[in-house]
C-alpha cells in the first residue's frame, strides 16, 4: 500500500508521500510516489499516486509521454487544475478499462498545483476518473492507508496554519501510519509549494536513518506518551456503572 | 460501522465499544455492542460485535437462547476460551451461510474473559468462524473501524501496563476514532476485568454529554496540540532537497 496526503492552506500547498510498494509481502519495493511536472514561473503541478503499481506507473508514463510528444492536452498545456484532474482521471479510467474494470488494478491519484494566476488547488482522482477537491472546512485530501494518520490532520490543519506547520503535521501523520502499518514506509517525500511562487524549490526527502527523521519520530513518540500521561485519571466512581 | 477493542494485560482485560450503528447514513441507531455473560465466581465472558447489525443480533440472540435452553454447548458451559471462540465462530459462519455467504452480511466478534482457573484470554472471530488470539507482542485486538485508533494503542499498550492505564488508552483510542469517523459514536462502554476475580463488577458507560467524557476529550485534544507544538521545528537546510 501507500500513504499520501495533500494539504491546502492559505499560504500554499503541502504534499506528502511514502515510498513503499508491495505486491504481497515478499515483493516489497521502494518507488517514489511523488511526480512533479512544471515550468518555472508558469505552472507547477505534482501528482501523487496510490494503488496498483502497474496502473500508477502506466498513468505516470502516459503523463510524461504526452508532454514529450507535445500532445494537445498534457499537464503543461491544461488551462486549469480541474482540467488537469479530468485528464489524469481519463488516463486512470482508461487503464482500468484495459483490465476489464477489475478492482485489483485500481489506483487513486492526487493532483495539486498552481497554473498561472489561478488559485492553487488539489484534486483527488478516483479509479472511475471522477474527482473531488478541498474546501475551507476540508483542507486536506488523502489516498492509500489514510485512516491511521487522519486524526492528527483533523486536529491541527485549518486553512490559516503556516506551510511549515502543515508540513510538520503531514510528517507526524506519516509517522502514525508507518508505526501502525507495515505496508507504508520511508523514504518520506514532502513538497512545500508557496502560493504564487510558480516554483517548486522545496521538495524534500526524509530517509529512515536521517538524523532529523529519527529526531522527529522520537520527539513525537515522547510527546504523545507525555500527552497520554498528562490526562486526568478516570474518576470511576462518577461514571455510570452498568454492573451495579 | 463500529469500533471495538480489547486489551489483554498481565492484570486482566479491558474491553471497549462504541454504540453507533448505521445502515446507510439515514438509518442511524444506538445499540450496545458489548454483551456480558457470566456466573460470578465461576466464569466471566464478554462478547463485542461489529459488522452487519442483523447478523450480530442473530448471533447474540442465539448465544442467549442456548443459555436459556441449557443446550449442551453454550457460553456458560464451554470448557475454555478457545471453545468459546469456536462456538461463536460456528454461529457466525452459520448466519453467513444462511445468506449465501454474501459479504454484506459479514460480522466480526471479539470474545474475552476468564473461565475458572484458566488464564484470561481474548479471541477475534472472523466471518469464516476462524479466530486469532493475543500474544505478549500483540496485546490487543480490534474490530470495525480499527485504524484511526490503532497508533495510540501501538504506542502505549504493553502487557505490564495497569488496568486503569489500559482503560484510559482504550478511551483515547475511541476519541481519535469518533473524531475522524462519523459512523462511530457514543455512548462508549468500557469493561474492566481483573484477572482471577471471576466477577464483572466494572462495566462503565460514557455518555457524550457526561462531564468526564467531555473533560477527557478536551484534555486529550489539548495535550495532542501541545505535543504537536512542542515538536522540534524542521531544519529544512539539513534535509535532502530534490529540487536542487
Amino acid at each position: 500500500m501507500t500513504y499520501c496526503a495533500a494539504i491546502r492552506v492559505d499560504a500554499g500547498l503541502v504534499l506528502l508521500s511514502d515510498s513503499r510498494t508491495n505486491a504481497g509481502v515478499d515483493q516489497i519495493g521502494t518507488y517514489s510516489k511523488m511526480h512533479p511536472f512544471g515550468i518555472d514561473g508558469e505552472r507547477q503541478l505534482i501528482v501523487l499516486s496510490a494503488g496498483n503499481l502497474a496502473t500508477t506507473q502506466d498513468v505516470v508514463a502516459q503523463l510524461e509521454r504526452d508532454i514529450r510528444d507535445e500532445t494537445e492536452r498534457n499537464l503543461l498545456s491544461v488551462a486549469d487544475m480541474v482540467e488537469a484532474a479530468d485528464y489524469v482521471g481519463e488516463l486512470n479510467r482508461a487503464v482500468k478499462e484495459k483490465h476489464n474494470n477489475d478492482p485489483v488494478f485500481d489506483a487513486n491519484f492526487i493532483v495539486g498545483g498552481q497554473i498561472g494566476e489561478l488559485n492553487p488547488a488539489l484534486h483527488l482522482i478516483y479509479p472511475a476518473g471522477n474527482h473531488i477537491t478541498t474546501s475551507s472546512a476540508t483542507p486536506f485530501l488523502q489516498i492509500g492507508e489514510s485512516k491511521y494518520g487522519k486524526p492528527v490532520l483533523d486536529r491541527i490543519i485549518t486553512p490559516s496554519v503556516s506551510l511549515d506547520t502543515a508540513a510538520l503535521c503531514a510528517l507526524v501523520s506519516m509517522e502514525s501510519t508507518i508505526r501502525s502499518n507495515l505496508t507504508v514506509g520511508p523514504p518520506v517525500e514532502v513538497a512545500v509549494y508557496e502560493r504564487g511562487s510558480l516554483l517548486l524549490n522545496r521538495h524534500y526527502t526524509f530517509d529512515a536513518d536521517s538524523d532529523y527523521w529519527k529526531k522527529l519520530m522520537a520527539s513525537w513518540d515522547a510527546n504523545q506518551r507525555q500527552a497520554f500521561e498528562a490526562l486526568p485519571p478516570i474518576e470511576w466512581s462518577k461514571i455510570i456503572d452498568q454492573s451495579d
